[in-house]
């Protein structure tokens, strides 16, 4: 096989064997393919699209570029959830615990932030102590013991696609379906679970702004789960502005655990139960939805979640007192609010803008090599739909360093719309592709 | 600017800006833009397309990232011709001392051959002693003293085609009429000269098999000489069977040294002439083509074109008794014919299979580091056209390493077909275009 033929035929929009594509890949990760012909595959395949087969098959490739965990050992149904990420989204740090003390167990595989999105593991990292770098014989202990474990992925998971997307990012082909779908594949599927219920965020704040996109992505990596063997669910859910009130990673660990005390922003209660009910009915606990939220809230109601994320934290070693006392947890030296210059309605809080101010505060990378600040942040003392006077709060910045604060503020400012009509009510969930 | 942006740009089907074209070209010869961003831009082409105006930006862009040769202290009108490339196509040996003899000047600079294709380089190089390097102080001497002169591109003409080539062959975007284009004019261009003519090949032996590619490459390429201010015009013609007798070095040497003594085959000589006439036209010197056919024929018949070759072979070190006595040129140790199996008449001659045949036996390059023997090739007995009879010569191979004798004449009899049915015609010039 020669990588010139397999790039000829993109270019020409035939369509690639699943022999093609795993020689094609494994020169990826060896280095026996250079560089220049991998780029010029993937600009093929932004152009000509891969159609289902081809997508799974390179999923497949990629995952088996690396190591797959073997969960057989640990008993139960093993389901993860994972979200295409957004601003503010701090479900995982919920629902992982919140699914693991209703009877199923939860390996969690999660990301760092980049650019204007948070990443869970910034979130745990804002709690001192606690271990995102398990190795996997650490990791499935503890999925035996506590059902629910949260750590990075260790460089031998899917190389192939750190190797892909490091060209995708510089070469203009990463907004292409087939090439996201396999990326976030082959990563979860390395996780060796059962089931996996994804969260395809739309609009402003998501990586897929319109709903369509968002749709076609979602079926694509529906379908590429069930062709390796799984069970899959994906849930279409509204990123136009932030999720919650909380934009930064000590800021979101206290609003999660505020949920799982009970006392949670609607909006994060509402995806996290859904997506909770999505899980249990995947690993066969409780076929019908709205029975599975009752049976989720009343696991929030009862301690239970909460005592989970509890004995998470503790196995990872993290300072559980933060838990118990999440105002322990690092807050910054200075808070600057930002306050409305009309009397109306909020209109508007663009997720991606938003997001972007909270990077700029140190709470995200605009790089992937930066450091984040734990403590800084934003918290939006108002949502889409709040009325508001002049002069009234509309948010709060978390700050350590002024660097940037002024561009923040600027930022966060014109997130906002203040308009003299209420606006219309978006839908928080659009659509569940099974 | 920067490299992902303009990459972005093509992959959305923009067009691309003169700058921003420009700022590419560059980081391609400086190494400021990496291969894979490089490779990126190259299949975003391909698949994109370029425009009339990009493409002149392009090659402006690559004729610039190197020499230009500067030709006003040679007085007269400077012309050139320049052919996409054939088999058997000696035209240049004789055309250029013709044209010459007419008065004009013509400043050649000329390839060498890859594949089926033969180069125009080694073709001379068969001559014994011929320098096909001279430095551009030499090159402008004998044009001043003799009128015509033909050697090598120096390094330092058009680096950045060389990069783009060398990552087009690699990464399946070299079959792409703006790329293609690009590369033949900005070496061209470089030469400094005033009028070009261009012979566009179209069929089996050609890089453009149809007709159609043909065409559009050649309205191309004269559009990026029109652009760059220089009197530019395409005479597509016909590389479905070789062009004449011969075909290896030394051997179309001689048939082209028979040509200027008036003995040429007739589908040489009418090519030879309908480019020459095309060439005295953009001189000024005969507008009407049907005279200046006329004058060009005068001047083999009154040995003036072959004078002219005469003194081009000693200006350039060349051992001028070849020329006297071509059967002094280096001959094969062995001579193997090939015979028909059938009565009938020769229906095809597929120029490609001819032109491998006669590569595989020494006369041409399989990759570009590949030595060349001098004296190998094959000797067209019969044409497309001719009646044969079972046992009679269809080739004679000139062989001087039999290592791939067998396969060089199971190629070179796939490419003769001989059927009951004389073949229609066809034509040998297609179209000029202006």
């Amino acid at each position: 096989m020669r990588a010139y033929d397999i790039i000829k035929k993109k270019r020409d929009g035939g369509r690639l064997t699943k022999k093609e594509i795993a020689w094609f890949v494994g020169g990826c990760t060896s280095g026996r393919v250079p560089d220049y012909q991998i780029a010029a595959l993937l600009m093929a395949v932004f152009l000509r699209g891969m159609d289902r087969r081809e997508t799974s098959a390179l999923t497949d490739a990629m995952l088996h570029s690396g190591t797959v965990l073997d969960l057989a050992g640990v008993p139960g149904f093993k389901v993860d959830k994972h979200s295409t990420g957004g601003v503010g989204d701090k479900v995982s740090l919920i629902v992982a615990p919140l699914v693991a003390s209703a009877g199923l167990v939860v390996p969690m595989l999660a990301g760092r932030g980049l650019g204007h999105t948070g990443g869970t593991l910034d979130k745990l990292g804002s709690i001192p102590g606690f271990d995102t770098r398990l190795g996997p014989d650490r990791f499935i202990e503890i999925l035996k013991d506590v059902g629910v474990a949260i750590t990075g992925q260790t460089d031998d998971i899917a190389p192939a696609d750190r190797k892909l997307y490091s060209l995708r990012d510089v070469t203009a082909t990463v907004e292409c379906i087939p090439l996201i779908a396999a990326s976030i594949m082959s990563k979860k599927l390395a996780e060796g679970m059962d089931g996996l219920v994804l969260d395809v965020k739309a609009g402003s704040g998501a990586f897929m702004k319109s709903y369509d996109d968002a749709g076609a992505l979602a079926e694509t990596l529906v379908s590429i789960g069930r062709d390796a063997g799984k069970k899959v669910v994906a849930v279409i859910t509204d990123m136009d502005q932030p999720l919650g009130r909380c934009i930064g990673n000590s800021l979101e660990v206290k609003e999660a655990v505020l949920a799982l005390k009970g006392a949670g922003p609607s909006d994060i209660m509402d995806v996290t139960l859904e997506l909770g009910a999505r899980m249990l009915s995947l690993g066969g606990l409780e076929a019908d939805i709205a029975k599975g939220k009752q049976k989720l809230a009343g696991l929030i109601k009862n301690g239970s979640a909460l005592r989970k994320f509890y004995r998470m934290v503790e196995a990872q070693g993290g300072d559980t007192g933060m838990v118990k006392d999440p105002a322990r947890l690092p807050d910054s030296k200075e808070k600057h609010g930002l306050k409305s210059s009309a009397d109306g309605f909020v209109t508007r809080i663009d997720a991606e803008q938003a997001g972007l101010a909270a990077m700029m505060l140190g709470a995200g990378r605009e790089k992937a090599d930066d450091d984040v600040d734990p403590a800084a942040g934003v918290i939006l003392a108002r949502k889409v739909g709040d009325t508001v006077r002049k002069g009234d709060l509309l948010a709060i910045m978390h700050v350590n360093d002024r660097k940037r604060l002024k561009e923040a503020q600027g930022m966060l400012e014109a997130a906002f719309t203040v308009g003299t009509e209420p606006p219309e009510k978006r839908p928080l969930v659009y659509k569940i592709i099974e």
